[in-house]
This record gives C-alpha cells, sequence and structure tokens, in this order.
C-alpha cells in the first residue's frame, strides 16, 4: 500500500502542515525516528499522554519508577527539545504529532491520539499477505461429531476431538490439538501448535500465539503414603472476549470450577497462570510472570516482567506491581508495590534509597562512637 | 456419575453424619466452599496437616512465611471460626471434614485424611472422556525398526526415530517427536507436541504435559579463537519412574552421563533444567524455577515458584527454598532458605523485618547525634 | 568409534605421557572425573582459563561472585589440590589437562587449551546417529512458490508457506511451520515444532531448538476507548549468522524494522526477547532471561539466568548482568551489574553485605544510645 503524506493525512483524519509538494510524496511505511527513510512516516507519542513499558514486554500508561517508566518528567524520557532535535535529523517524509512543532522542515500530520493514529498508519501499511485460510486442511484429523463453524480454518496436522465446536472466520492454526468437548468461539486466532485440553472454553475474538498450552493439569499434589499423588483436575479453562496471548504461554486448568481469563485481558509470552485463578477484565500480563495457585486478579491489574504472586491471595482492581516483585499477600485495589516481597511502591524505594546508603550510616555509627568515647574519657577524667 | 450423599460417604469410607433425606440428595461434582451448589460435595482440609502452596504453582507441607503460607497459626490461614462461618453459608450439598462440625445443617462425610478422600470424590466425579486411544494413528511417521508395545498408542502426525521403543499402554500425543533410541516405558503419557531428542530414557508411569522439550542441547560454550564454541553434548536424560511434568518445559542432555529426573518428582510449568543437572527422588519443583548446569538436588527438595540455582551446587535432602530466591552456594540438607541471594529464611527474614525499619534507624542516629552536640556542647562550655 | 589413547593424543594434538600399555587402552567416551570408567577420557579444565557458568544454563569466562562462580582463587572452584586427589581417584582410562600432573598413574594428554581439545574429543565421540535426513517428507505442506534448496530437508508434518525459501542443508524439523515470505539460510537447523512467523530472516549456520518461537506478536498496546488496542506488529525478525537458541524460546516481531539478534550470539532456553530488540553480537543470554521492548544490546553482553531489562535501555559492550537482576537504566560498555534494581556489581555486594550486618547495627545503636544516657545522666548530676 502507498499513499501521499496528504492521503495519508486523510485517512488519520489528521491536519495535515507542510510544503505542499513534500504533501505529494508517496508513503509506504510507518519507521522509527531513527531509522526512518523519505518514504515512511515516523511519529512522536505524546508525552503527556505515553504508554510506557514496564518489563519484559509490558506496557503501561503513567508509571514511573523503577521498570515504571517515567513518562513526564523522569530522566529517561525525552525532552520535547530532545524530541524535536532527534525530528529534525531523521529522514521520515512525514511525522506524526499531537501538536504542532515550529521550524521543521516535513509535512506534521497533527492528531488528536497519536497512540490511536499510529494503530491506524499501521494498519494501512501493513504487510501484504495471503488472506486468512478458510476450511479444513485434507492432512487435520477432525473428528465427526466436531462442528467446525462456516468460515473457519482447520490447518495441516491439527487433531480437533470429539465435540469440539469452532466458531465462524475462526483459524486454528498448523498442528495444534483441541481437546474433548472444549469449544472456541467466533474470529478466534489460535497459531501454529497451540494445545487446548479438553473441556476448555474459548470466547469470541480471542488470539493465541504459537506454542500456548491451555488447560494443562496444574501442580496440585497431596502427600500420601510417602509419595506425592496428584490432585484431579476436574475443571476446565474459561478464556473470555478478546483476551490475547503470547507465544509459550501455560494456563492450568482448573480442580473444580474454571480457571478465568477476563474480557479484554492481554498476556505477553512465557506467563504461567496456575490453577484456579481468576483474572479479571482488561488486565495487562507482562512476560514471564508466575501466578499462583487460586488467585484473584481485579480488573484493570498490571503485572509487569517477571513477577510472581503467591498462591491464594487477591489483587485489587487497578493494581500495578513493578518488574520482578514478589508479591506475597493480597494487595487492595489501586496500590502499586514493588519489590520481593512487595510493599508499597514508595516505601519500597524509599528503602532500597536507604540501602544504598548503608555504608555512609555505618560510617556515622562509627563517628558517634568516637565522639561519644571522648565525652567518656573527658568525664572519666574529671571524676 | 451421578451418587447420593450416602453413597459417596460409602465410597470414600467416610462417616456419615446428616438428615437422612438430605444424605439422598444427588451429588455430581466437587466444588469450593463460596461456588457450590446443592449438588457438590465441597470439603475443608484439616488446618493441622495442610499442603500448602508456595509461588507459582507449587505445594508443600507445612511450610510457612512470604511464599510460603502459614498452614496453622499464620494470618493468612483461615481461622476454624471463618471455615464454619464460610460452610454455613456454603450451598453445597455435602462436606468432606475430618472432625465433625457441631450445628452444620448439611451432611458431614468425617474421613481421616481430607486430602486423600478429595482425590477419591474427584476421582469419582472426574468428567467422562473417551477411553484413551490404542494403536498408531496412520499419519504418525513410526519408524520400521522402532518397537511400540501392544496397547500403546501414537498420535497423529506423531514421529518416532530409529529404534525407538514405546512401553505398553503409554500415549504418545498428536506431533510429537522421539528421537532416535530414546525408550518411553509403560503407562506413559506424552501430551501434544512434547520433543523428546535422542538418546533419552523416560521410566514408567510418567506424565508429560505439551510443548515440552526433554533432551534440548544445553547451554555450554567456549570462547575459542574470538567466537563461542559449542560443547558437544553426547549424553542424554534420564527421567525416572512416576516423574510428572508441566507443558512448555526444558529438560537439557548431558555433556557426557545424563541429566536424571529421579523418582517421584513433579515438576511444574515453564521449568528450565539445565544440562547435567542430578535431581533426587520425590522433589517439587515449581513453575518457572531455573536449574543451572550440574546442580545435583536430594530427595524431596521444594524448589518454590520462579527460584533459581547456580550450577555445580548441592541442594540436600529436604531443603526448601522460597519463591524468587536466587541460590549461589550449596545448601546443607533440611535447611529452608530464602532470599536474592539466598540465605537461611530466619535471617532473611530477619534481614528483610530491619530494612524496613531502616528510615527509622536514619532518624535514631540523627537524633543520637544532636544528643551528642548537646553534650559536647557542654563539655566545651566547661572548658 | 573407538581409539586408543595413543591415537586419541595424536588426534588432539596432545603430548601423551604414560605407560606404554596403559596408552593402548580402548577409549570410546567423555566421562566426568567421579563416574568415568576405565574406557573414558576425563580432563581437567585449566583454572586459569576456565568458563564458568552464570545462572540457569550459562557459561563464561572469568567472571566471579554470586551466580559469578569465582574461577581462580574463588572458594567455590577446586584448588589443584584437590583436583589432583579426585584425579588420582578417578577410574577414567586417560586425562586430558593442561599441565603435566606428577605421580599420576595413568596416561596424560597435554594439551594448549583443555576446552578447545574437549570440544574435540567429545565430537570424536559423539553418539552414531542416522546423517541428517535430506529432503521434503511427503506428509509437509509446501507451497508451490516456496524455493526448498537442494540436500534441505523438511520433516514430516511441516508448513512451508507462501515465498518462503530455506538454504542448502538446512533442516527444519517435524511440525515445524515457516510463514509466508520467511527465509532461512544455509547449513540452518530448526528443530521439531518451531514456529517462525511471517517476514522473519534467518542467516546461516543458525540452531533454533524444538518448541521455540520467532516473530509472534510483541506485546504493545495502546488503551483508547475504554480498552487495550493492539499496536500491530508490520516488522519482522532478523536472526544473523550462527546464532544458536535454546528451546521454547519467544522472540516478538518488531513493530516497524526488526527485531534484531547478532551474529554468533547463543540463547539458552525459555528466554523472552520483546519487540524491536536489537542485540549485538557474540552475546550470551542463559536461561529465562527476559529482555523487554526496543532495548539495545553491544556486542559480547552477558545477561546470567532470569535476568530481566526494562524497556528501551542501551546495554553497552561486554557488560555482564549477574543472575536474577533487575536492570532498570542503561549500563555503560564493561560494566559489572548485580541485583535488583540492578547497580555496579561491588557497591550491590558491600550492600548485602552491610544489610546482613544490620541486626549488629542495631545493637550497637542501642549500645551507643544507652552510653549517652549515661554521660546525659552524669551531665544532669553535676549541673
Amino acid at each position: 500500500m502507498k499513499l501521499t503524506v496528504a492521503q495519508l493525512a486523510e485517512r488519520l483524519g489528521a491536519e495535515l502542515v507542510g510544503d505542499s509538494a513534500e504533501c505529494r510524496r508517496q508513503i509506504s511505511a510507518v519507521g522509527a525516528v531513527e531509522s526512518a527513510g523519505e518514504n515512511e512516516v515516523t511519529f512522536v507519542t505524546d508525552p503527556k499522554r505515553n504508554y510506557v513499558h514496564l518489563g519484559p514486554g509490558s506496557l503501561s500508561e503513567q508509571s514511573d519508577g523503577p521498570f515504571f517508566k517515567k513518562s513526564e518528567n523522569g530522566a529517561r524520557t525525552l525532552t520535547d527539545v530532545r524530541r524535536i532535535a532527534r525530528l529534525k535529523q531523521s529522514h521520515a517524509g512525514a511525522v506524526i504529532v499531537a501538536r504542532r512543532i515550529e521550524g521543521l522542515a516535513k509535512p506534521q500530520l497533527i492528531v488528536k491520539d497519536v497512540n490511536a493514529a499510529l494503530i491506524e498508519a499501521l494498519n494501512v501499511f501493513r504487510p501484504e499477505l495471503k488472506a486468512a485460510p478458510e476450511g479444513i486442511d485434507p492432512t487435520a484429523k477432525v473428528a465427526a461429531n466436531a462442528k467446525i463453524a462456516s468460515g473457519a480454518a482447520v490447518g495441516a496436522g491439527a487433531v480437533i476431538d470429539d465435540r469440539v465446536e469452532i466458531g465462524e472466520s475462526s483459524i486454528i492454526g498448523s498442528g495444534c490439538k483441541i481437546g474433548e468437548n472444549s469449544k472456541v468461539g467466533r474470529n478466534c486466532r489460535l497459531d501454529s501448535n497451540v494445545v487446548v485440553y479438553h473441556n476448555c472454553t474459548i470466547g469470541n475474538n480471542v488470539v493465541i500465539q504459537a506454542n500456548s498450552t491451555i488447560g494443562s493439569t496444574g501442580f496440585g499434589y497431596s502427600f500420601i503414603d510417602g509419595a506425592h499423588r496428584l490432585v484431579p483436575h476436574n475443571g476446565g479453562v474459561s478464556i473470555e472476549d478478546f483476551v490475547e496471548m503470547g507465544a509459550n504461554c501455560c494456563i492450568d486448568r482448573a480442580k473444580f470450577g474454571n480457571t478465568i481469563i477476563g474480557a479484554g485481558t492481554k498476556i505477553d509470552n512465557l506467563v504461567q497462570i496456575a490453577h484456579n485463578v481468576v483474572i479479571g477484565k482488561g488486565c495487562l500480563i507482562a512476560g514471564q510472570v508466575g501466578i499462583s495457585g487460586s488467585c484473584k486478579l481485579g480488573d484493570g491489574v498490571v503485572l509487569a516482567g517477571q513477577v510472581g504472586l503467591a498462591d491464594n491471595i487477591e489483587i485489587g482492581d487497578g493494581v500495578m506491581v513493578g518488574a520482578q516483585a514478589g508479591v506475597s499477600h493480597s494487595i487492595a485495589a489501586g496500590q502499586r508495590v514493588f519489590g520481593s516481597p512487595a510493599t508499597e511502591r514508595k516505601e519500597a524505594f524509599q528503602i532500597i534509597g536507604l540501602t544504598k546508603r548503608l555504608p555512609k550510616l555505618v560510617k556515622q555509627l562509627k563517628q558517634l562512637s568516637k565522639r561519644i568515647e571522648k565525652l567518656e574519657a573527658a568525664k572519666d577524667n574529671k571524676e
């Protein structure tokens, strides 16, 4: 796909500022400020409304502190001055911005929400790929009583067990296995080699990336007669609408009832979610997070990369947990915690700061001790 | 499967206490206290003999402290009073308990070991699934000189290489690959897309869940002539009887000899076990643990979630390592350690506690300094 | 393969010291000092040039400190005395050493570089396996316009999409999926069930072990109109020559441009590399490391096991990061850091040491307080 700068501005609903010759330039891709060429559009996200990363792969809004990148006044965020300097050096053919930048030679597409415009621009210039497949590959093994909706696709070598249902326009990748009785809704995409065990339910518009495992038996053992005996897992997994999950994740089935991933929750790669966990709506779970058995997460919870939650705890709505934190107890709604064991974020940072001052504190202690000695000596002399 | 409460009591060898009409109620599942309906049986595990979780997915007995949930007198365990209050509100049709609870309207199934009875009840009410498959799927690719025992099954698209042996009643899932010369014993279950490289040995009654990888080449390089050169891994992996392993795990093969997982050891999801590691019998390895090369673990070791072990260390029998700990040196049998770097658990908690008191200590230091100043001033005045 | 000790010495270019009868002994394998039998050769790596492990599975040279094993004067390295004692007890038929050891009964193969000789010996005695396959398995599904070079192999059930190119002598394992337009160079090995998404480029001599995922969509969302909306990932992944990667890894594709893994970089199992990360040449990334979006790593960087990097930071050439460290800011070339949040290694160890002395410091503070009280009381008495 190619558009002139002017056409792209129209497509994005952007106000266009720039030389009219420059605005006829062909744009065919989005690029980073540093590397974009003259046929690419770049962008500057609004520092006042910036989504920021928090650990292996995760994103969230207006966070700050270690692993929570400062978005506005933090040292790690580029100042406007530096942003503009970089923009001026950029070879990009045009730039998407939230506010007009004075003295910039290249065309500016001024939009209300740079993030939304960026998504749109990336969609406009998405790589051209074959249309999604339809129908059942002849090498797939589909049970006679499985129901594959019209417009759904089942890839090469996939195995669809008894009584499975696959909804309209859903795509089951090559090498996938969908176990007995499991249901996949409409417009889902399960990429190659995803394994869904029996009795799991996947809603509509769900994406599960390659090599992820849904419905494995959880890690629940009782020590009886000298051996660890597995507690049977009679329950399933329920993944609600619009959940998107990365590659090589594991979601264990419940002992009874369901392990639940709430609607609109997004999960990064290599995440472990144990049996009977219940996750609310619109959560962000970054890479390599581990959530132990029977945890309950509210809505809008953000777990940064490599966080671990102990079992059976409750994490309130909107809680943000900093990268690598280890949470051993329940956290009330809205709190931000950090560290292992995790504590309230400000307290955690204060402790970290004071810990770094320990060498100085030890020195002070020695000096005080010497001053006391002198005072004691003086006292003894007098007595 | 449906049983009356009375039939279930008989099946579990339980003493039955309750109204005879209530005891004729049909039970068809196990449920949690909060959510069980009238056709479900719930349970209260004995707080005095409670298996407790320790991090992403793991279980163990009588642990306490961060990530080791207090089982008896800890704040996080429900007291009997609260348990009974919750039980009285429960809609469950019956309850499995270790001791008779007075004033409870619903039938009670009193058993000696609630955990064992729970396992039995979950087995009674397990979901009805097709019988395990038998025979070789026509789409599997099985080497002519491989030996597949009678009653064993090989799933669709699985690849069984030269001289592989699969024992009686073992099930190799769809999309699995079993490399040259590898042996799988009796009654094993390798779920879909498990990859076992060449020259690996898997005992009897072993479970390996989906997308796990056994026998990958370990991370061993020598820097020679300006490049990292791989140290060949001539050894294999030996997984002993009754080992159960989660999904998306990696067990590397040895450089020479075998990486060994001892009999009855249970491993959670996304666990990394490096080359030449030797793990004893009956260990519990929770989710996302990483064990570096050539570590030796004794019997009954418990590693909570996200623990990391440095290479070439020895972990004695019965050692328990708290969640997210980083163990950099050998640990003697029976010890409990916590933290990164890990230290003895009580010391670790004392340090964590004192660290939190740092703001107060700094304040005290300042006050002492002022008091000394006053004393010094007084002394100077006199002189 | 069997060689006499003398033949092996010749093969390794080693100076041979030993009884001539002993030197005619047959050797058929490499073994560890403790377990090697009389038909095995063992080795003692030179403590002055020793590659050491650093966390779940990783190796590096001359590191020290927690998770960085001391190689020379550290307590965890065997002294020469102990090494020699162990060697004398070893049943090995011969030993590869860097310096002649006096009073040792068994033949010694003295070489300049034990690590290089060990690699050679392991290659000599590598297990006999079938020759690598060639050609396209009839059950593979290869697009008509894909180009599979002569001598390349495509395994059972693999799926090769439109316009994919596979170079000479490369082996695509069973169950792999290579997405549209992706290119794999010469002499590569992708083991079973590896998934490579569309528009990815893999150089020559690359190894990717089983169940790894290349080119998954990264974890990038913008919160728009009350929901997390995926930022499209139009970019790809570029894996350069001689990269070797473990099992169950995830490398996300870029939003634009490429996620890049530099030539000769080695990656362990279960590693997460997020979108737009750029990794230099010859890096070592140990097991379960997580690298967040848009990080830039220089050449020769070493990340020990379970390290996490926050997004958008730069790690200079030759930086070494200790196991489980959490790096929240850029690190200059050549630095060694440790801890979470990570700081300069020596400072980190000093802080850890002082933290352990906190109980003593608290005691000292109390004693000082008492001494001051006494001084104050004495002063008050006088006044």
